[in-house]
């Protein structure tokens, strides 16, 4: 089986992808968000991990306008937890430390760390596992990189510290993409996008339809259609699968108020566990 | 009048300060968002603007966070339209550029358009207007900067070509805030957040407190309260000021349902053109 995600060998979207699938398909990495979309429609993989939302950064909308832009089924869902580790050549003290590489959202994430580290200056490159790759390739023993566990060990470099992010708690959700959906039975959610016009009352309307039905809601976000300043996209999560006849009435009912309404898929639910 | 922004002279946020406070406030850098709100509460600004949203990335978690931690209020809102210029050596034709350095976020909303500059290479730094400077000081000629005119005219380099990003409508909401509250009448909007538990129809009911009194919600969004698997943030916009009796009423009435509610402040609303 083969599994696409956007970055490179070491980054955090392949170890979700291993946590996720198992660690015997293969991980296919990407240049980008449009060539992982782009991959799984052309077959060329069986499957594809993107990040739609983090704890800390929030939604990443580009991933919920590919997601329209394409056919594509959501069939799953991941929640990964993001640890940061400072990593430089094997035998170094983080006291010889005297320069930081690593993707500019990891060294905000670790900025405090750092500022505790003194005479350290920072300096931004283009993606975490490749800081790692750098600070091997230039032999220099100064120079540490921020990044997962895994980046250290493919690039046989060595963990100098562990949970150097600032704040507890940074946790990504990926959504798992295929060409054919899924029909999942017993704990699953859903997800689905559709735009309402801008009147009082309208969303209130919309959500009715899962609110009378005891359908509980796990993610609702308005987002204005710059250029439309009347619409709104709404995303929607909520517990409970397209198999089930409430949810599909809920559906059918939703589509009466909305302009625009597409149910990405249902999924078996994963329940992320406390640290 | 002295206004905090975060980042330095000639980015986007302090180009935000002077459209919406005038030209004749004194625009005070800071080197992060803590430092921003710092300074309002401390009194060492009148006011201070920091980004909330952005059409393209989403809401920044980070300033609901800090509006949280912090007493000030929200006072007003900026809808700033963000427009990126190549920038150089005056003199220099854009075929001469090999090298174009800027802010990773700028870089990948011009990645089209860089990838259109045959042989070009890109290099991430940490600031907008400061790839300006640093342009302008190492003093080669085949690099340019991805910034703001402003940031241009600042450095006394010249814009070799503009609204080069790929995506048009790239829009970065502002809110501002001061120490003190204001009352608008009129047209107004207000900003709150309030949690509440995990039950099937919980948020419905919260919402129908608005759409019973046909208040209008210009922003919903969910926030999963990370370690609290069973409990939620909204952060909630809508039409009205708290000195409207039904606004104050729609408020009493959240309070009943809502675990925490804090509301940010009501503010005269502001209307962006469509270009």
């Amino acid at each position: 089986m083969r599994v696409a995600y956007q970055g490179e060998s070491g980054a955090f979207s392949e170890a979700a992808v291993f946590e996720h699938f198992g660690p015997d398909v293969e991980a296919v990495p990407c240049l980008s968000f449009d060539d992982v979309f782009a991959a799984v429609e052309a077959g060329s993989v069986d499957s594809a991990l993107v990040p739609i939302e983090n704890s800390l950064a929030g939604t990443i909308h580009r991933n919920y306008d590919l997601l329209l832009q394409h056919t594509a089924s959501v069939v799953g869902e991941h929640y990964l937890h993001v640890h940061h580790c400072l990593i430089g050549h094997p035998g170094v003290e983080i006291t010889d430390i005297q320069k930081v590489i690593s993707h500019p959202q990891a060294l905000a994430q670790c900025e405090g760390y750092l500022r505790s580290l003194p005479g350290v200056k920072v300096e931004p490159v283009y993606d975490t596992a490749g800081s790692v790759k750098i600070v091997r390739d230039q032999g220099d023993r100064s120079v540490a990189a921020i990044a997962s566990r895994r980046a250290a060990s493919l690039y046989g470099m060595a963990v100098l510290d562990q949970n150097i992010e600032d704040l507890p708690n940074n946790i990504t959700r990926f959504l798992a993409i295929a060409r054919q959906p899924v029909y999942p039975t017993g704990d699953a959610k859903t997800t689905l996008v559709f735009s309402a016009r801008n009147q009082p009352g309208s969303l209130f309307k919309a959500l009715s339809v899962f609110a009378l039905r005891d359908i509980d809601l796990t993610k609702i976000e308005s987002r204005p259609l710059v250029g439309k300043t009347w619409e709104y996209l709404f995303y929607i999560d909520f517990a409970g699968s397209g198999v089930e006849q409430n949810v599909s009435r809920a559906l059918s009912h939703l589509s009466e108020y909305a302009i625009m309404l597409r149910v990405f898929g249902s999924y078996p639910r994963h329940h992320y566990s406390e640290e």
